[in-house]
C-alpha cells in the first residue's frame, strides 16, 4: 500500500506492508488530518520512525467482531498494554508501554490502511462529514481540559495561539459559558476564533503585555511554539492555572520564578477521550470544516506537509480514496 | 544604625536610616539568617536594591500596640495594601501592590532595626531558642506544601535538593507520614536529612535516572538551581505532582513535553503562614540548630556572604547583639 513513512526523512513509501495485527480491526483509511505534532516529529520530536498520522476517519474491512466490519469509524491512539493498573482501569493514555498511532511504537494513518484494537473504534454517524470527523481526535483532546481545570461563566480564561487545536478548545471553552480571549498572530485566525467561540480576540504582540498581564484565571497554551509557555504564564493571575497543550521539539527557555512567585499551576493536557467529542459534534450538529485549508491525496503528502507549514495555514487534509 | 545593603554591589551601610514607618512596629533584630534567594538577589534576581534579609527574630521596642513593645517576635515578610480583595480576605501574599520584607520596595533584616506592621508579628515563646526562631520563615514556607498538595502514609514524595530548605521540607513532610526520598548531591547533606525526616536519601547522578524515573506521586524541587525542575520532572509519574519552591535569577531550560505527555502539575510555592510554623515547633519541641554552620556579627556580613555560598554551607546565621 501507499504510505508517508518518516525514517529521519519524509517520504511517499509505495511499497509499504498492509498493517495486520492479530486481535485488531484493520481500518481502510478514508481521510487523515496533519497535526502539528506531526510537523514536530519530522523535526525530531519523540524520536518516532514510521507511518506518520493519529487524526483520521475510515471503514473497517476486517474485525475480530465481524459486526464492525463496514462501519465508518475513528479511533483513539493509545494503545496500552490491557495488563497494567492503568489499563485495567480503563484508560490506556499513561500505560508505561502503550504504543500510539502514528506517534511511538506504531504506524499511523497516512495510509491506506491502518490497525488498532475494536476497544479504540468508535462508529462515526451518518451526520458527521468526513471532515468533520477527521477533527474528532483533536475535539477530544481540547475536551481534555475541562475535565482538569473547572470552568464555567466567572472564569477569565484566555487561549495563547490561534490554530488549529487553539481553535478547537476556543469551541470547547465557549460551551462552558467562560468569557473567552483568544490570543494570537494571525489576524484572519484571530476573526476564524471570533466567529466560532471567541467573545474577544487579541492581537499579540509585546505593545499589549501591560494591558493583559496577570489577568486571567485559566491561560490555555496551544501555540505549538516554544515560546508559548512564557507568554501564558504572564497573562496569568496569581494562584491562576496554565494548561500546557503544545508539544514541540524545542526545548523551552523561560523564568520559572514566576510560577514560585505567583504561585501558578501548569497543568500539561495531552489526549482526551473520544465519545464526548462525538457527543458535542452530534449536540451541536457542529460542522469542523471551515478550519480546513487544504486537501490533498496521500500521494502529495509531502508537498501537504511543506504546505501546511506555510504561516497562516489552518488543517491539511489527506485524502486515501 | 549599621545594615547591609545591596546597590548593585553588596555592602555595610554604617549610616543607614532608622526605617521607622507611622503605623507600624520598630523592631531591635536579634539574628537574621542568610537565605538562597539572598544570593540570588544579590545576582539580580527580583531587581531588588536595599536592605537585604527576610528570616529573623527580633524584639519590638516601639509599636502603635504599647503591649508588644519588648516581646520578642517573628515576622510575616508581605505587606499588603490592606485595601485589595486579597488583603481583605486576610492575605496579602498576592496582593499586587505588597511590599516584601528585603525583597521588594522595603528594607529588609540585615540591619540593627526593621519596621513591620504590627499584623504581621508573632511572639516567639521562651521555649523557642533565637536560632531556631530564624527558621521559622522558611519553615512556614515549607508547610504551604501539604496546603497545596495532599500527602499521606501513602504519597512517594521525593524532594530534589538537600539545603537548608529541603531539610525543612523533609521535616515537614514527615510529619505527614509520606513515603520520604530526598535526591541531593552532598553526602554530608543527605546524612542530616536522614536524621531528620527522610525515610531515603539518594546521591543525584546521571547514573541513577533509570531507578527514579516516574517513580514518585509528588516531587518537590527545593535545590535551588535551574537545574532541578528537570530533574524533578523525569521524577515524577504520569499525572503526578512537581511543587516548585526554588526562586532564583537564571533563566531555566527544559523540555516541557514531558509535561504535557505525562500530563503533570506543576505547582508554585512560596510563602506560608507563620502560625502553623510556630505551632509546630511548640508542639515537637524542635530544635533547627543542626541546620546552622556559622554564626558572624552584622558587620561580617559582606563575609558572611561569601561564605554561604561555599559548597557544603548550610544556614549562615548574622548577630545584631
Amino acid at each position: 500500500m501507499n504510505a508517508l513513512r518518516f525514517d529521519g526523512g519524509l517520504k511517499l513509501d509505495r511499497d509499504a506492508k498492509i498493517p495486520r495485527r492479530e486481535g485488531e480491526a484493520l481500518v481502510k483509511v478514508i481521510s487523515a488530518g496533519i497535526c502539528n505534532t506531526d510537523l514536530e516529529i519530522i523535526k525530531g520530536y519523540a524520536g518516532f520512525r514510521g507511518i506518520l498520522g493519529h487524526e483520521f476517519v475510515g471503514r473497517v474491512v476486517e474485525s475480530p467482531d465481524s459486526q464492525l466490519v463496514g462501519r465508518r469509524v475513528v479511533g483513539e491512539i493509545n494503545v496500552g498494554c490491557g495488563a497494567c493498573k492503568q489499563c485495567l482501569e480503563g484508560d490506556s493514555r499513561h500505560c508505561a508501554s502503550r504504543s500510539v498511532l502514528g506517534i511511538k511504537d506504531r504506524d499511523g494513518a497516512f495510509a491506506e490502511f491502518l490497525s488498532l484494537p475494536v476497544r479504540n473504534l468508535f462508529e462515526v454517524p451518518d451526520s458527521i462529514s468526513d471532515e468533520t470527523a477527521v477533527f474528532i481526535e483533536p475535539l477530544a483532546a481540547a475536551l481534555n481540559i475541562p475535565d482538569q481545570v473547572s470552568l464555567n461563566s466567572e472564569t477569565k480564561v484566555a487561549i495563547v495561539g490561534d490554530g488549529k487545536l487553539a481553535q478547537l478548545i476556543a469551541l470547547v471553552a465557549q460551551q462552558t459559558d467562560c468569557e473567552l480571549t483568544v490570543v494570537g498572530k494571525h489576524k484572519e485566525k484571530l476573526k476564524l476564533a471570533l466567529d466560532h467561540g471567541a467573545k474577544r480576540v487579541l492581537l499579540d504582540s509585546h505593545a499589549l503585555e501591560p494591558e493583559l498581564q496577570s489577568r486571567f484565571d485559566v491561560v490555555i497554551e496551544a501555540s505549538g511554539s516554544s515560546s508559548g509557555l512564557s507568554r501564558a504564564l504572564k497573562l496569568t493571575r496569581p494562584m491562576g492555572t496554565v494548561v500546557l497543550k503544545s508539544t514541540h521539539n524545542d526545548l523551552t527557555t523561560l523564568d520559572t520564578s514566576q510560577i514560585v512567585v505567583n504561585e501558578l499551576t501548569v497543568a500539561g493536557s495531552r489526549c482526551g477521550r473520544f465519545q464526548p467529542a462525538l457527543d458535542l459534534l452530534i449536540r451541536k450538529g457542529l460542522d469542523l470544516s471551515y478550519l480546513v485549508s487544504l486537501r490533498l491525496p496521500l500521494e502529495e503528502g509531502v508537498l501537504a506537509f511543506t504546505r501546511m507549514s506555510e504561516p497562516g495555514t489552518m488543517k491539511v487534509i489527506l485524502s486515501m480514496i
